[in-house]
Formats: structure tokens, C-alpha cells, sequence
């Protein structure tokens, strides 16, 4: 065994009912029998590039060392350019499409060192067919590189500024109101907000929360289970992030939330009273 | 390579979409590379700590020896704690919150040897956010029992006697007739039942079965291939427990059965004829 | 280590909500520690040997050598043969019911060598209760094979000109029309098509594709990616079949085509004008 790197985390948009994911877990052992292949997620929805940059931004400074390969790919036989992106001085390689899906990921790595195209073909399978990029580019890129193939026989050297950014939106504070959007929605139905906890600070304990359920009273706290019953929850999440929470039921569900849904953070919040019907806004027995 | 367990079996209802399970993954490894995680099922509904403790009763004297991972913690952040309980002289560690979820099948290895509260700050991840403690404190604990950390290093002694137990509903035979519970329904339609083949002894071959359907014939028989089209059986399952079958059709579509569902079995069931419609109940184009 | 063979690649229907696969995983490991077990696919459908066979097919050139394991098995517990095929002058075997599921791959592999019923007691798990093979006979039989048992002592020879055949739809063409079926719909809504190529060079690059929601213009075409908005594409895929698909859309929602859908195309195809709106059938935001 002699190995660059032991492990491939792997992340992408194949689901689990056709063969994808396993044919790339067959190509990667065939060509680097010994690495291990740790499946982030391919639970990403089809192209969804955005959700999948987000996840892998999530994860990243829990990962094994090694490669990551990720792919996310509606501009697979187009002109988007397949790219190996090593960082942490040669500690990792992020291996991907260059639309923006490994940027988060690399910016919270401290960067690209180096970043090449993955243009060789000796280090690809098959003809060229422009189909299934993770079987015959990506995937063989990043066995190759476990067995210690430098990234520069893989293809030509790439600008790291000349690299698709991601764009990850702001929140933003208008007359006191804190304008944000949801990043997330995980399987309990949380919804994570692209705010921080010191975005919250001038807001107060009990804020209002206007998504597209209407207006909802809420309340800064520190975990889920703190929450009363039917009580919208503002909670600092497994990644620092702050979520909209309901204590065991699914906020998205209550509170129609989504990805990329827009919602108002308000200071002081509507008087409890007024609004208990509309927290309630799901009974019990429609989950 | 030192381990003083190489197998994490991993059982959770995090999903597959999100990256906690690929996280939990990436934890282990980054803390004993060589372990194998097999992973059970992910697929448990979010919160269902009773169909999992079910699961892991079922799986369990298949399961390779090691650790035991399993996660379904609907109180996670309020003061049910986090355990590892010693079975079989060592030979397995199971680890997981203490709310029932490992109860059944710790009773299955023998009842617990050694058991601690996982409370040792140094064996954890993180600044200890209550929300992700798959991530920050079972998994770390499943990975460092692998790597030699004797159970007392994790944290205090626990009385074995003060676990929670596993609340399992038991079949009763009432004027005749079997009162009964469907304990898990499977991917084929298949309804498990709490009742053993001896429990039907006295019930005969014939029996009727009284669901949220209504009354139909059913027929205790060996294979779910030995019925007859549009015949419900009582057919001893893969764990040696009585479901409820249709031949290569789902029983629980047709006659309306989901966890936890009662029914009644009675002896010598309705004449035949009469409820043949009944027992047709959908169509096959329905499905 | 002194493994026979050291990957088994692994297909099934068993779904990951249950504990099937994860159970094989351990009892694999149980047997032949050190095999590494590549998940192929478990998401077929229900009983679908077909569906199975047809992904199995297109898998298997990707494969690392090894030990196939394929469960889709309607028939357990009844006369079906478990059986154990070798492929490639012992490189592979492939192991599963004797219902048609192996068939293609076997003879993408050059077909049979040695073919075995798994009849040997002493290679099974348990006392022969007929639910769950994959358990108790074909992932024992599997990981014997991996640890060097042969494939005679698994049980009897069978003349392997009396496996069962897959029954694969040709594509006929009739009038100058090619009369086709729908093999697979992807992830992505491609719907693979019994169509290669050549059997459309007669047709030219316009073609009309019907289909059960009509008759549309069709291109055929390099890449999906170059594919105008709203148009339907013949799209050699990444087995070098033809696929409809529509960029970036899904093309078995917006035409009404599932696997073993009927689909005709026709030389020259409908003027453009005459039927944009019907190529549009769904409206963008309908996804």
C-alpha cells in the first residue's frame, strides 16, 4: 500500500437508485484498490449545485484528509472546465466541475494552491463520451491522485482567481428588520438561515418571524428541546448557523419554507397572544 | 493496525440526503482510519426511536462484533444521556442515547456487563452545541472504543438496572381471538406482527383476520410463494415472527396496516366465499 | 489476508429503509473480514428482475473483478435455483436466483464457465427458512467464494445452457418507422431507449419521436447539453444506447415514459412549427 492520500469523500447528485454511484465506487477501486470511498451525500437534488456547494461547506472541516470529489454537473459536454483544486499545502485535493460547487469548500480550506484541468486523457476512461463525467474524468482523477499521480499529470496548470466563485448570499439589517434567506432545510424539517448568532444580537430574546406562512412570534434559544410546544424556535445549529426550529415537527412544513426562501427577521416580535392561532398553523395529526 | 474493535455498525434516522451520516463517517475514520463502518439502515423515520430499537433487535445476532452506533435521539440537548453498555464479556459495545433505543437488544446479548454516561469532555468534539451529537459525542466514542479507550475513559459508571427499558407491546389471547400489534411493515409490504408461531397454535390453518380493512380470510402457511393469488397469509418471517403476506402484492397497502396498527386474529375466520371480495380489496392496477 | 477474490459488488431491491442490506454487509464480514463490499445499487424496484438485469448489464464492464451478489427474488422459497455462476476463466462469479437477473451480465462476461446450485448446507446460514436468501444463502455463498472455498464444494454442477435467459426487447423497424421500448429512466428523466446508434443512421438528424403524449420533433444529437430550450434530444448515453432526454428537464415527466413504454420514431418527424406546443407540454415551473 502506497498511497498519496487513503481516503475519497464523495458527494454528488446521483441519488441511489441507478448504478451511478456504485460504478464510480467500481472505477476508483479498480484503479486505487486500497483507498476508502466515504459517501458524503448524492441525495443532492438533480443540478443542484447551489445546495450541494452548501452541504460540502458544511462539512468540510470534518472530513478526512485526502480528496474530495464532488459532482454536481448540469454543464457535463459543455464547455465547463473539469478542475482538480489542491489546498492546505497538498493536504487535500478537491476534484470537481468549475461551476462554482467547490468554492465555499476551498475558500474554508484557505484557498486553492494549485488547481489544474483535468484534461489528461491517459487519466480518463473511455472515448470521451460526454455523459458521465464521475465515471470517466472525476472519478478516475481522484484514484489517480490517491496513488500519487501529481496533480500536474493530470492536466494544465489554471489560475486559481479564474475559478467559478460561489454566490452565497447576505443577510442584511433594513430599519431594524433583518431581511434573510433559508440555506437549508434539513431532514427534521430545520431551517437554516444564512445568519450568524451576532446577527441576531440588537434583535432581542423574542423577535417575529414573517415567512410565507405569515408572521410568527419566535424566541433566541439554545437548543430545540428548549422550545415550548408550538413554539417557533431560533436556534444556533450544528454548524454555527442560526435555524428555524420547532421543537420535534418539521419548521419547513409549518412555516412553508424551502431553499432559498426569503424571510424577515423582526425586533420585539407580535404580542404572543395575538398570534397563537397562526403559530399553530399545522395540527398535530397532518404530519 | 491496533484495534481493539475493527467493526462500527451504524444505525441512525438522519436520512441519506443530508451529510450527517457521510460526517459521522468522516469523524470515525479521521479518529481510527482503519475501521470498517457497515452501515445498517439510515432510513428510520426521523424521531421513530421504537422502530429502531426494533431494527436493531432484529439485526442484532447478525451483526459482526464491535461497536454498535445508533442514534435516534429526539432528546438530544435535555438531560437523557448519552451511554455505552458492555455486552457479551466485551465482545460488543453498544452506543447511543439512553431512551429505549438499545434496551431490546442488549437484552438479546445478554443483558448489559458495564455501562457508562459518556461524559468525558477530552473523547468529544467540538464546544458541546447540542444539536449534531452523532458527530460530536457517539461517534467519537464509537471510534475511540475502537481504538483501545477502555469504556471507564469515557465517562462515569451508570447502574445497569436504571437504562431505560424497551416498551414492547405483547399479543394477547382474548375469548379466542388474538389481539395483536404490527410491528414493522418492510419495503415489500410485508406486516410483522408481535406474535410468534406458537401463539397461533390454537388458532388452526383458517383463521380471520380483522384489520382497519375489515375482516378478511387468512391462511397460516410456510412461504409467501405458497399463497394463492389474492390470498392473505400468516407466514413465519426472517426472524421468526408471524407477518402478515400477499403473494408479491403489499399486505399493508391492501388492508391498510402501518407500525402499530392493531388487529385481531380469530379462529377459523370467515366462510370463504362469502368474503372474497373483501379480500381483493385492490385492484392490481392500483399499485 | 489470503482472499480469493476481494470485492463483492453488490445489487438488490431491498431498499435501505430496512435492515436487508445492512445485514448481508455484516454477515459478509462476519464470514471474509477483509472483502470490501461495493454497493452497486439497491433501489430497484420491488421484484424488478428486468430493471435489475438491465442496470446489472450496463454495470458490469465498470466492475473491479470479484464476486457479484444480485438479489432480486420474487421467487424464494419456491423451485428457483440459487445458483452460482463463473465468468472469465474464474475472474468473476456471479451469484443470485436463477430467474433471468444474471443472464445479460453473464454474457457481457463471455458467458458461463462453472455453474453451481448453492445447495450446500454447510455454506448457509440458519435452518433454511425461506424469506431472506440473500441473508442465509447467496451473501454466505458470496463471501465462501471470497475466501477461497471453491465453487464446486457450494454445491452440484448445472449445465449452464439451462440458466434461465433474459428476455431483452429488440428494436424493429416497420415502414421506415423504428418501432422501440423505453429500457431505463434515470435520475435525470433520460429515458433510455433498445436503440443503438446505427439503428438510426436511415432516419436522418429531424426525427419525430411518439410517444404516449404524442407525436414531437426529436434531434439527434452529440450531447445533451446541446439541446435548445425545449427540445427533444436522441442523445447517445453513457452506455452508447440512445436516450431521449431534454436539457436540463426531465424527459420521462414532460413525455409520459417509464421503463417498458413503447415509443415510435419516424423518419423527417413533424414540421417544427406545426407542433411547438405540444413539445412544450409542461410548463418550466411544473417541476
Amino acid at each position: 500500500m502506497d498511497l498519496r492520500y487513503d481516503t475519497v469523500t464523495f458527494l454528488s447528485d446521483y441519488g441511489l437508485d441507478d448504478e451511478f454511484v456504485g460504478v464510480v465506487h467500481s472505477v476508483i477501486r479498480s484503479i486505487a484498490p486500497e483507498v476508502r470511498v466515504v459517501d458524503l451525500s448524492h441525495g443532492i437534488a438533480p443540478y443542484d449545485v447551489r445546495g450541494a456547494g452548501l452541504l460540502l461547506a458544511r462539512s468540510v472541516e470534518y472530513l478526512a484528509p485526502g480528496v474530495v470529489l464532488a459532482v454536481v454537473d448540469p454543464g457535463v459536454g459543455t464547455t465547463r472546465r473539469p478542475v482538480a483544486v489542491e489546498v492546505g499545502d497538498g493536504a487535500s485535493v478537491l476534484v470537481g466541475p468549475d461551476n462554482g460547487l467547490l468554492a465555499a469548500a476551498v475558500a474554508m480550506c484557505g484557498g486553492p494552491d494549485r488547481v489544474v484541468e483535468l484534461s489528461s486523457v491517459e487519466h480518463r476512461l473511455g472515448d470521451g463520451s460526454a455523459t458521465f463525467d464521475g465515471r470517466d474524468v472525476f472519478g478516475p482523477a481522484a484514484a489517480h491522485l490517491c496513488s500519487g499521480v501529481d496533480l500536474d499529470d493530470l492536466g494544465g496548470r489554471i489560475d486559481p482567481a479564474g475559478l467559478l466563485p460561489a454566490v452565497v448570499p447576505v443577510c442584511e439589517l433594513v430599519d431594524g428588520n433583518l431581511h434573510a434567506e433559508v440555506l437549508w432545510v434539513d431532514r427534521y424539517g430545520n431551517a437554516q438561515l444564512n445568519v450568524a448568532p451576532p446577527d441576531l444580537e440588537e434583535l432581542g430574546e423574542r423577535v417575529g418571524l414573517r415567512t410565507p406562512a405569515g408572521l410568527v412570534p419566535a424566541r433566541v434559544t439554545e437548543t430545540f428541546a428548549a422550545l415550548d410546544e408550538g413554539e417557533v424556535g431560533l436556534v444556533v445549529d450544528s454548524v454555527g448557523l442560526v435555524a428555524v426550529a420547532f421543537d420535534r415537527r418539521s419548521a419547513a412544513a409549518e412555516l412553508e419554507l424551502a431553499a432559498a426562501t426569503a424571510v424577515v427577521i423582526e425586533s420585539g416580535g407580535p404580542p404572543r397572544a395575538a398570534v397563537t392561532t397562526q403559530v399553530d398553523l399545522g395540527p398535530r395529526d397532518r404530519r
